[in-house]
């Protein structure tokens, strides 16, 4: 098994802080684990913002999307704690997670969470 | 035949109650019966919603649909009450619920309510 | 030649009055007549609205859009007169109707009106 | 309600007999009505050929299908029909006639059949 | 809960005997149940068929399929079964049975049978 | 070459004057020159108004756009002429026209002109 | 009036004349005259070859195309005339030429031509 | 992290082992690991088989692609390890095992396997 | 290598400068350089702009796009150097510069910057 | 600018040689220069191989896509050299190399060339 993946986000300058512009990263490769069974879920984790001082570093992103591999956690939870985190690490103006997960029960999910709400 | 499922929605608590974020869940594995010719209908059942302080347990909200599957009940009526139940039990911020029925007639009919309207 | 079915809308009692909620009914079976070349034209209709007491009984619906099978109308004529016909039936709050006609002289035509304007 | 269109295919000399090429003419606006219950039924109809000596006036093909707006005629047997219409009409080396039904019933229904078998 | 319907099909006699041609009838209105979880289970049913002297009236399918709705059966089974069924009432010369099956366990399952294989 | 045919854009009485409806009018069909180097440009052009006492008559407006088939005429220019003419015409309530441009130079352009502004 | 661009295909050399390779060309900008209303026709013309000794010139092809713009022709002549002219140009070992007209009295032509048949 | 599921393919008694039928299973919610990198990857995995004297158990072959969610293992080598361990498992009379992966370095790879070949 | 092309934009008058319309060019053909990895980025350019006195000449537009190849730049910044060259060649009265690239470390990046803010 | 990368492709062991399997990579990101104009063209390149005793490494084949970056070549050409180098580094029991070009004087065009022929 591969060593889990740092958790750490990486902010660099934003080259234009002058100006409110958004920013779009979306992957279909999100996947961590379902706290009740134990069994793998899958999401595409899409994240969009406005950068304020910082933008993130798009490989410290992969890597951090990734360290939920083998974490049980629940759809709501995960979805607020990615948008936390990335307000912890790169203070957007204003920052939208979206995540999309594969059929449940006969039940797609889609969770969407915004800061400042 | 199956036994009649229960109709208990079950709600958990929110695990990030304060902020406004929006859950969605959606699917095509809704059956009734028409009340008037006794026929099955067929329709996608979609529910977005703010939670509160509580969340909706997914297995339940699976159970809670499929126990209308023997039930006779208009297009209007069923989506109202299906809105109302999940007000009572999880008591969300801000809820609409979205049927989209197979066609009848020649005619596709959707009906969609919002609470509070 | 089948008979000309009635143009009879019928209205059934409004199961939920005390929510503003959305019916949306679609059918791409509209046939009606040009009324310059007598050459028949084909229509998808729709019809999304907010019922007050009334909603629309739906095979009343498919036999009313019937009726205008043999009809000679003008595209923009039979859109506001079917929005008309339902207003009188129903009284709803609110009411779109949008046909979406079928290719003429390369062509293709939309009409869509709404009540209250 | 106007009059019956002729039910007479139109053929026009083909300008390149020499060659075996192909010709596919559709159109959505096919109507005609159930022989049992005298409602409008609905369809696409697709005709592919490979020409002989005539090709179809494409006109005329227009006029041919609109005679059957008023008809009663099983999905199955206006099918075959149309094929022996257009056999008779333009004796094409090859043809094959679709026609694909809107939903009665819950189900689509299509109908191909092909001359020479 | 409404009767359970006739599992009766219905052969008509074939208009066009002399000629092979395929008709196609599709729906997305199955639903059976699983013979081990005992929850329900949705599929879109495809038949395609060549005629021999008979034809399957359209009413009497529907309520062919609607009569699995309460029997718990596998998507291997019931596919052969349908596809047996069918054989034995109208004698096709050729017909192929599809289902595709919604999502169970991440998996989506297609099972597809002919006959003459 | 065919005559130019006339630019007159033909106005008819609106029927339902004392309402605010929509009507959209789309061709893929347009066709004229680029001013510069003398090669066909081609355009879906869209037409949306919501008609004051006068509705365009839909031969007129296949004529008119037929017009400008050999006319020399930039992308922004003709969009607004197209604009113009139409509300010197019928005088709508608001209009709105886009074309919509086949790809030159491996840019896809489009140009969107309403009236009132 | 633009000038009629040349009728002249230009052959360049196969680069690789020792294999059996495929080419495909196609565009949504062909405009001829119907020879009987003398109104614009506008289809997608496809070009499928298996070079010999040469292959088309790209910009020659296009004027060829262009050189139809003001010409009478029908949807099946015209589409046998371009497949002669390509085989006269550059000799291919296989060609077929496809065109998918626009809709014309609610019916869409498409008309496919090969050689050697 | 969760512990590892078991490799071991159920087979169940083909309930129609007189007839020449098809299964299909696709799942988006394959990953495993890249041998060289350590990096997860995802596929979508598709298997269609005819079979023999058994069919495979749905639950065990969610569980089974489960398994190799921390291997790393080459696209091309799990292909075939899975086509090899489900002929081993269920002797199908024919199968293909298709995987399609997400992008790597601005490619997107599928392998599709055979048996026999 | 071919020579790398001007980035002068050229402006050209506005030919209807006294009513406020949109403008879109779209392309599918940028391509840049990682500035950590030295290797190609691609993306579709997306450009809407309510002209003032002057509006981008196409084929300038082409050439500007294209003088990025090979230049080392992140996607925030080059989003933002785009739009500011057009604020300065054209100064329109509102714009927006839109660029989508392809996946890189399984993430689609889009970034979207507007002027005035 | 970037130096040039290698063109070097590296083949790997072919993990299962004793069966005939196909293995298809696509990518969007292929540009070479237009050896008359100069100008950048832009390409999707799929290539479908069954390995023999070697496959492809996919970090080779990407520089070697990117290889033609700078170079004049005309469409039919570089396919048919892909093609050959494919052959002459992996010999492949058999395969396909088909580019796919983006608009040029509004024409799409599709190179498909195969191995053995």
């Amino acid at each position: 098994m591969p060593a889990r993946p740092s958790r750490q986000l990486v902010a660099l300058p934003n080259p234009h802080p002058g100006r409110d512009y958004q920013v779009r990263c979306s992957t279909p490769e999100f996947t961590c684990v379902c706290p009740r069974t134990g069994q793998p879920d899958f999401a595409t984790v899409t994240i969009v913002y406005v950068p304020g001082d910082s933008i993130v570093e798009l490989k410290s992103l992969k890597l951090y999307l990734w360290s939920f591999r083998d974490e049980g956690t629940f759809h709501e939870d995960v979805t607020n704690r990615v948008l936390d985190d990335l307000v912890a690490a790169v203070a957007p103006r204003r920052i939208t997670v979206t995540t999309e997960w594969l059929v449940r029960g006969g039940i797609s999910t889609t969770v969407e969470a915004t800061h400042p709400a």
